[in-house]
């Protein structure tokens, strides 16, 4: 079974909006099985959609518009479907009873503009909206079933699960499609690849894949299987398989963060933690409270951004800034050993390094240059980054979060 | 003038990756007052793909393909371009000296398998790629023009500006069209909407549109003139009379944010800044240090998520702790008073709240409650935010940064 995705505004080809439609219902339809052969967007013009409304409904079996349901006048969809179908527009009830209800519940009277929002073309049903005013609309026939959604991506995307998806699963021929999603730190693409080996061979079935983004990589698990049951055994072998080759650097699944992870672990262990940042301002702070109930492991953070202050707050000595400079191996474990004193926490975490475009000093002291420090009881670990200049200074800063709140995740792991 | 633009590649069409490449292309070409008549993506499918190609050349003067040059099997899109044209595929002897130069800057020999970058079909041109090893392909004839570019965006921006816009920009009628946008901070779209009015009224040249994205309303202001001149006056007068109309809720434009606004502001009166942050966890501290020179007004941040280390660090009261709560206005002042005292900074900023999604005690303090302080010499501001427990953690933490950035983007101006 196939499909066509079209996106339907002006605003998308001008370049105004930057359309996430067709991605995300791609992706869905994917997962049931289904072949998408094209994305079209066209502006609002009418005879310009009717005709790639009438092109995809002889292409594919199943074709879903997103856009041109609201109620003012450059709102085309309606007209162009029936144009395609060759069918007059009128009213339905149920959509005007809706219609009607919904404006009730907002207690407020429905604008006249609104009531083009209750039309369909002739021999078409209406998809409920439960979540705005425009309701879809569907077409089916021998050849296959065209639908109207509207362009609000929360509207479009509770429909599809309300009203498509259940549709389209009973269509396809039974089978069904799992994923998961693994989230690797700390080991390149081309080692993943390498390890992963015929996991990842085209055709196969799960089909393994990988992507990377901001150092990070996702290895997508998609299975098949006859039905339910069949794919859940497929997806729960190839996870296992995956995990087993590539150990630790698998960090976590699908939602997951390297702080959200660390945080978990915090919290069973009883441990808490503190930081003190210089190159990285309150990022890695930042990340470990973006976790909700991160008060349970997480008491303070430092930010030391002038010298003086990783003297003044963490007794780091000024001298030896003097000596080595604050970018340091040196000043990274005084100013993680000072937090952890200082804060009284079971951890503590320290950066300092030169996020850039300027304060570099080549070749001793270049941008992404940057100095990583992981205190416990006994031990200060110093990890020396060189991240390179040709990252943004954003880059640098993301980066170095990340390695650090690695550092402490394989502590975790192994202290275990 | 009007453009299809096309994107190739299973990874689009399965939704595996977002196509980014159609809409930035789209918004450039508008600019240079071209008319978008649609979007296609398609699979890695050579007939699919020379289909598109066809069809695309009838309806269109400017057609920009992106995606399928690279070296492997899968990449389609010079097969399918000599199909289109009926010519057959031969080597170009630039492209042919290019790529192996290319490998010669990198130190490393050349695959086999990159050679078939350097075959074009006969009668078209190479277009340079100063980033990658794919270069680009254009035909010309009367009808029009064809480029074909690769997927990657970095290597597709630098060659659409380096070889495309020029061309462009010379066919289209002489006509221009540049934007601004203007950040608005601390007014309602609507308010917004009844300020600028007329402006705002379709067809206008210029054409004036707002939208809305975390708390920011971004004012799009586009203007067609007969040349670059006659655009720039136009545009300027409308940039001139929002500001005027909307005074100084405008707090930037185009790429500024609320932290690099104020740390301009900051740099230019020689003021420092320090910050205690409880419920924003070291979030004011990263946006300020985000910005590039930073540390000429950022000195240092503390990030106080334990009642404790508030009064350890600021000397916040505990019996003021204990009486009015650690979010409360009183907290919030003694925070930003203390930190401004240790630090012996100009200016300090506090944050005090419930970000949730727990922790919220109603009515008298839900979720999204946040109090934020300003203290400079002499005077110490808090506010009461009341955020509303609908947003999310993130959004709570977000909205308290920007309305404490701008609380002191506004006292900033005031003292001036």
């Amino acid at each position: 079974m196939n499909a066509i995705i079209i996106s339907i505004g002006t605003e998308l080809t001008t370049g105004q909006c930057l359309d996430t439609n067709a991605h995300w219902l791609s992706e869905r339809l994917t997962d049931l099985g289904l072949r998408i052969l094209s994305h079209i967007t066209v502006s609002d013009d009418v005879t310009q959609i009717a005709e790639s409304f009438q092109r995809a409904m002889t292409e594919a079996n199943i074709v879903i518009t997103t856009g041109g349901l609201g109620p003012t006048p450059d709102d085309l969809s309606r007209e162009a479907l029936a144009i395609a179908l060759k069918e007059p527009l009128e009213i339905d009830d149920l959509a005007f009873k809706q219609l009607e209800s919904f404006f009730i519940r907002l207690q407020r009277p429905m604008p006249d503009s609104n009531l083009c929002q209750a039309k369909r073309p002739k021999n078409c049903e209406i998809i409920p909206n439960p979540r705005g005013t425009a309701p879809g609309i569907v077409h089916s026939s021998q050849s296959g079933h065209f639908f109207l959604l509207p362009g609000v991506p929360s509207e479009m995307k509770a429909m599809y699960e309300q009203s498509i998806e259940p549709l389209v699963r009973k269509l396809s021929d039974g089978a069904r499609t799992i994923k998961s999603r693994l989230l690797v730190y700390g080991m390149s693409e081309a080692r993943i690849g390498d390890t992963l080996g015929n996991l990842m061979e085209p055709g196969r079935n799960p089909s393994v894949g990988t992507s990377a983004a901001d150092g990070v990589i996702s290895i997508r698990i998609v299975a098949r299987g006859k039905n339910d049951a069949d794919a859940q055994i497929l997806l729960k072998n190839d996870v296992s398989e995956v995990k087993t080759r590539l150990g630790k650097a698998v960090f976590g699944e699908d939602e997951d963060s390297l702080a959200s992870v660390v945080g978990q672990m915090l919290l069973e262990r009883g441990l808490t933690v503190a930081t003190a940042e210089s190159c990285t301002g309150g990022s890695v702070a930042k990340r470990l409270t973006d976790v909700p109930g991160s008060s349970g492991y997480f008491k303070e953070g430092f930010i030391l951004y002038h010298n003086s202050t990783k003297t003044a707050r963490l007794g780091v000595p000024d001298d030896l800034i003097e000596r080595d400079g604050a970018v340091s191996e040196s000043v990274a474990r005084a100013m993680a050993e000072g937090c952890r004193e200082v804060s009284g926490c079971d951890i503590s975490i320290s950066t300092t390094g030169i996020a850039g475009p300027g304060g570099g000093q080549p070749p001793d002291k270049p941008v992404g240059l940057v100095y990583v420090g992981l205190a416990r009881e006994g031990t200060t670990d110093v990890r020396r980054l060189v991240l390179g200049d040709h990252l943004t200074r954003e880059e640098v800063r993301d980066r170095s979060c990340k390695a650090v709140l690695n550092m402490l995740r394989l502590w975790l792991i192994e202290s275990r």
